[in-house]
């Protein structure tokens, strides 16, 4: 059992770091989640670009601070990007964030997926129908929206990890991170959060903007997931919908600061 | 002429459907609807998914609940992922919904939409200008912006109808519906719509959402556009421009009950 | 030194023609900005069409009243497109503006960007990194983000206007425009406006609609940076953070009359 006191860096010391550090987030994600997800980079404290096309995602890999790859929309120039993307950040000894979007929707999504995990992402993050997935069991959902709760997807995620050598982040109302060794769950977020498209893919690009700057990827994974469950409780505070949670969401994300995050963190053993 | 009151689905009745389906929307857009598109099916109550590369888009359309396809940004990869999944909705039985985005603008975008047409869709959704050029007759416009009224559409929609043997909206200031035999005019929306980019090329995926759960392609197109026309006037009552109507409309397409919308329904012979 | 009082076609005038005018603006910009650089277009009175493939780019610049080109997401068809539609701008004698976002990033991205500056653009757009390094200067940064004040990129701006025999506008804290020997400096804005992604990605699109209305395309680009600067300062009076922002700016864009516009621009020689 993993106690949150072991943590060498607590969230908000991730935060302040994070935010010093500014790190360039090399983003290939799909095409609903471009804009927010550029956007929670910037209000997070990071600094985003999106680069997919082959002839420049190797290069481009290199020279960012961390990658992250969503399947999202692919298309095969798509993949090809990703892949040689993932090869330059591992080449350079960057961190990369892999978001297994629906990838058991088709043959051709799951065959890309498989050629991705292939190249050894330092996390993964999903949610639970596509971590259960992965993990050798089965879910009833079809789409990109989970149709399991987070918990049923605690012992998938254990053997992914430890199966890849990487972390694993399930998000949903509850959120579970493991490195196969350490596991903690995050509370926080809110109910509109589902209801708002991307935000899931958005936090993938986020765990690679903690990844950049702390060592550990796990706890990277877990700053980064306490950061979205307070900016969104604050969020939801005021909303009275998706649309307005979803620039609330923003506005939070950019207010929190070390100390209140500290304060309002809720992260649990598991 | 077809009374409102012949309506075998009322539109509330036709959200409390949709909304305890929730069904998986497979959408085909373009660029700038991907992110608006996906926050008005989920704040309406559906499942969006957007895939559309060759490899699997004709597979995803046999998985989907229904399908809808928007040719505003336009390349061969998709053109054809578009062809396949129209084939793979037909193939499965699923109701499917075109929109032609400024079909008429180049030889290229006239073709494309051709040949989408004669994979018979189940509903066409545009602006009167693309629906009067489709039914034969002439337009001023060039770009994407309707430049003439709904009224000077309704014979081409009728014509459209009869000939494609579907259903034709024509949406603006006063939307008009017909299957050729069966017509209706919705009021109702804001001044603000226009204003806002991609709020058609959304609408038209909600249409595949109500198509999706109503058997009646007709009803369920009357539905959604009641839910689009009710919501418009919620968020335009507090909305001070374009940017503050954004958010309002998808908090108010969240917030609709089924007995406000039957309430507030304003549906008129046509 | 250029005198403000020079102006031919004061900020306030230009406002007016553009919105009578309502001009067709061809976009070929970048995943992330597509849907908000739309709803800038939109917002402040023109009206965007989005259109990128080679098919049809060549074909639609043609009829289009102005182009901007961005180059923030490439590929290899994605440039084609970019190259015929500025072949076609040039053929139609249509302004075109270039926004050669972080062209120095990689080897395929400075070969694409030095492809279109051949065809001749109108007006370029950038941040001081991006201009500086379009100058034959250095910069330290190496992504989207600028790490350069405008001020140190004032003498690159001359020398590209003057090499290119266009505008040059460097937009930041305060912007900054020439054509070689004019120049001026535009106050205004808001902190919070690089909070917000693609914002500089939509001062384009705006530029080319003030240059499809305006037949001298620096006064048009000092034009749309003064109602750029002036709506960020508006919204900004009332934002929380960049969430808020980013609609209220769209508000903004659109409640501004030429009066206003008139009375609040502070254009300075340079």
């Amino acid at each position: 059992m993993t106690e949150p006191t072991t943590l060498t860096t607590t969230p908000g010391a991730a935060l302040e770091a994070m935010r010093a550090a500014r790190p360039l987030i090399h983003c290939i994600t799909n095409f609903v989640a471009m804009n927010i997800a550029a956007n929670t980079l910037l209000a997070a404290g990071a600094s985003p670009a999106m680069i997919h096309t082959p002839e420049e995602a190797g290069e481009f890999a290199r020279i960012a601070a961390a990658l992250t790859v969503n399947i999202g929309t692919l298309s095969p120039l798509w993949v090809e990007g990703m892949k040689l993307a993932a090869e330059g950040a591992n080449a350079a000894g960057r961190p990369w964030v892999l978001d297994p979007v629906a990838h058991y929707a088709t043959a051709y999504r799951s065959r890309a997926n498989a050629e991705l995990l292939a190249l050894s992402p330092t996390v993964i993050r999903g949610n639970a129908s596509e971590i259960m997935v992965l993990g050798g069991e089965t879910s009833a959902t079809r789409g990109a929206d989970a149709a399991d709760p987070v918990a049923a997807a605690e012992n998938a995620a254990r053997s992914l990890a430890l199966k890849q050598t990487c972390t694993v982040a399930v998000t949903g109302e509850i959120d579970f991170v493991t490195d196969g060794t350490r596991a903690l769950r995050i509370h926080g977020g809110s109910a509109l959060m589902p209801q708002v498209t991307a935000l899931g893919c958005s936090l993938t690009c986020l765990v690679g903007a903690y990844a950049a700057v702390l060592p550990d990827a796990f706890e990277a994974t877990v700053a980064a997931l306490v950061h979205y469950a307070v900016a969104g409780e604050n969020a939801a505070a005021d909303a009275d919908g998706p649309g307005s949670f979803g620039w609330r969401f923003l506005d939070a994300l950019a207010a929190l600061t070390p100390a209140e995050l500290e304060a309002r963190a809720r992260v649990e053993a598991a």
